[in-house]
């Protein structure tokens, strides 16, 4: 199992990036590098966000993006101008649509997916679930519930005012920037969850977390979702009993003692 | 373990319905019951899916449902007068959303969860994915991709014709229409999957499968989606598995040698 995981590891990493784009999103490059940097962890897919327009045919678009006209598409926020320039060239049933960061992460194991998932499901991403599959392969996939999805013509005729398309910018903005937030939360959980598990953990700051206030209003929000509470004990069981594992094989480390109990008290502002 | 799951479910059958509307939703009451008949799983959650007008402050709905204001919410189709009627009572920002179905299912073993997440996939619901918990809960999420959320409303005030609510009504009943075939798909799907792993299928229709070229279509552009190919072979191996493994244990009943070979030209029609 260890051997195919690293083949699958290695193949994964060294085969060409297949998608249109052809490289990993920019903001969601941090979070891509730090999973790809631990044994346990690599990403098969990823996006950090998009707005996209796309034309189709009535009741074709929702289920087979590939028959639509991709009008235009932006990892980053949009324009007015964009949105009515994508639409001048609509001819059949424009649709605007914010889709949210996502990422697969195949696991080790089973207990790395429930880690990452636990991450995923605190930091916001509530879409997010396993799959595991019968020949050991364990993928975890990163989604948000965020979305919007506003059809904007029919027939190439424009449904809506001017005024509206830029109040829709806005919207799809605020989107993007609540969109890359989470995907930072993410990041900052996922480096204190991995960080839990060793003695001396290198970019956990306590006192940042502590003292950001966006961080811990979004993290009380966040405590408020369903279904979360037992995601939550999952990952303190998990962090509790790698940190108990680590105590007892690393028990004579430097400091070995007083590191376990930091970490729960930062731990728990967003677990 | 056995005891226990079997301890959660009739724990989790008898307690009251916690939900706003305090019942199972008539559109995937048959799902449910279908899953609560089989001794591997039980439903935690479910809903039909809806249309909702909900009406709260910029920023804040789409994290927190909670702090919004419902203005309208439906289980089956709505009508023009439904959503003006709605609107008229907005005083913050009213987003017409359309939500698809979602089901929650403990299952017994891993296996049990990964065929019902096979069956979830083939039948359009591409957002699933497990939750396997430490105490040895495993929940399967049936969830769809299938959205719209469209801002009408700011500050009270309509931001487009009536004639753009008069489309957006029937866009919204037509993914309501999309989302019941979804359902019927899934349950059976899900009939067949099970009824694969008992010699005599009581309520597979074969024939039936073939001459349904709504059905047909719907498998054959759900085939072309992304991912799904690992997810059919994944049920198939399953089913193989498990008739293999019923043949061995059956292999005196009658009709025990033709029965496999129909169920497999069957199966390979949706999986």
């Amino acid at each position: 199992m260890e051997k195919t995981f690293s083949q699958w590891k290695k193949q994964c990493l060294n085969k060409l990036d297949l998608s249109k784009k052809g490289s990993v999103d920019q903001d969601i490059e941090q979070v891509v590098s730090l999973l790809n940097s631990c044994e346990e962890f690599f990403t098969t897919s990823s996006c950090s966000g998009r707005i996209i327009l796309i034309d189709g045919a009535a009741d074709s678009c929702d289920v087979q993006k590939q028959n639509c006209v991709w009008l235009f598409v932006s990892h980053h926020k949009c324009t007015f101008d964009d949105l009515i320039s994508g639409l001048s060239s609509s001819s059949g049933d424009a649709v605007l649509k914010f889709e949210p960061a996502v990422l697969h992460v195949q696991c080790r194991r089973l207990e790395d997916a429930q880690l990452l998932h636990s991450v995923a499901i605190n930091s916001g991403f509530r879409n997010s679930g396993l799959t595991v599959g019968k020949t050991g392969k364990i993928i975890s996939a990163v989604r948000s519930t965020h979305s919007l999805e506003v059809p904007l013509s029919h027939s190439g005729k424009l449904l809506v005012a001017h005024e509206y398309i830029h109040f829709l910018t806005q919207v799809a903005n605020q989107k993007m920037d609540e969109n890359l937030r989470r995907i930072h939360r993410f990041y900052q959980n996922l480096q204190s969850a991995l960080s839990a598990e060793r003695p001396h953990p290198p970019d956990l700051s306590c006192s940042q977390e502590i003292q950001d206030p966006q961080h811990t209003q979004e993290a009380e929000r966040a405590e408020r979702e369903e279904g979360e509470k037992e995601e939550r004990n999952k990952t303190k069981a998990y962090q509790r009993r790698r940190r108990k594992q680590q105590r007892e094989t690393d028990g004579n480390h430097d400091g070995g003692n007083s590191s376990p109990l930091e970490l729960d008290d930062c731990v728990s502002l967003f677990t």
